[in-house]
């Protein structure tokens, strides 16, 4: 199992989040290669309810969830992490140029072009849910989303992956698409409905995801009255 | 002069854009980094106001500008371009591990913890402006933006750029702050302000900036009934 607390790779996770964000926070992304690579990794555990210690945005300048590091680096942000790793190990990034360039351009493109659509969704749904201004815009954001999805449906077509093998630009689509979990956007699109499940049940995704749901169930907050 | 038809580098770009992007389309991206380098490249030329050709989606997913071909790659995605000509040349991304993919950390930064709180902004101030639910959302996002520019203020501090020389994270994050010039929002932040002004400054961004407004010039529409 790569937890394992005296490894030299480490990367910050929260102790525990609401239903809506357990498992779709960021540190996922990073285990998810992790396990695909069998790479040993400790995680060091932030709270997620409380402001970041002061110290935090010295590795991470925005107090995010993911801040990662190993022998080699001290890094910032999911996409710069999974490019790190692919950049050391084929199973996440192939070594021809044409096609190692590519799997980064659907990373980022899952980063810039399809999970900014979704942040704005997430603020409508979750974050500023019941407010006016959200009841006007949300059925266009719906709209720009679903025309979105269906270019990336279209340039995947009928293959198993964005590149025909697995990439962390997979790794990113995929992992990015989940954040639409509480729609039945990508369930109206079948080929990527069929690729999200695909991503989802991998291996080295399961472990992950148990990994991370399991530091959530162990620091579940106590009802009120009945701490310890 | 790298505009050079017979280049083997290729770029697109839009043949012209109204005055809100002029100056803004990301292939300026792109021209910018290949100035940096000295290396010589040729646009082939979109039309904004239309769709896109129904190839071009084979080449840009999303019909987005830019795409970009070379002798070694077929790419989308400004910043997985900027990637692969950065590790190309040091003069882009430093050869150093650490601060190489610290630099590439910032490039995603850029695109995916700044820009897509402006994409908002920019949907609210331009291309929604005026509807009834941009009055109660935009003081939101201004305040949700102003937090965000002040950590990176706070990471930025006292230094030139980001890692102490220049790289194609600052290249990507001055190219994505420039997107608030509609505001004032980085101009209250000093030391933003600054960073952003060295970044325009340099000739290689004046060269790459005044590339892309000749095109526009040269193929402003003509008001109606002075058809040539």
């Amino acid at each position: 199992m790569p937890v394992d607390s005296k490894a030299s790779t480490e990367v910050t996770a929260f102790r525990w989040v609401p239903d809506f964000a357990a498992g779709l926070v960021r540190d996922l992304r990073i285990r998810w290669a992790l396990e695909e690579i069998e790479r040993p990794y400790g995680i060091r555990l932030l709270d997620a309810l409380n402001p970041r210690p002061a110290d935090y945005f010295h590795e991470q300048p925005f107090g995010q969830v993911p801040s990662y590091r190993d022998d080699q680096v001290q890094l910032f942000e999911s996409g710069a992490i999974l490019i790190h790793l692919g950049l050391q190990d084929e199973r996440l990034l192939p070594a021809d140029v044409d096609q190692r360039m590519r799997s980064i351009a659907w990373l980022i493109a899952a980063l810039n072009s399809v999970e900014p659509m979704l942040f704005e969704l997430i603020n409508i749904d979750i974050f500023n849910r019941g407010q006016d201004w959200t009841k006007e815009r949300r059925p266009q954001v719906i709209e720009k989303i679903q025309a979105r999805l269906k270019l990336l449906s279209d340039a995947l077509g009928d293959k198993e992956w964005l590149e025909g093998r697995f990439t962390i630009g997979d790794l990113m689509m995929v992992s990015v698409l989940r954040n639409l979990r509480h729609t039945s956007l990508v369930a109206e699109v079948p080929n990527l409905d069929f690729y999200v499940k695909r991503g989802e049940a991998r291996p080295a995704f399961q472990r992950a995801l148990a990994d991370q749901l399991a530091v959530f169930a162990a620091n579940q907050p106590q009802p009120e009255g009945e701490a310890a």
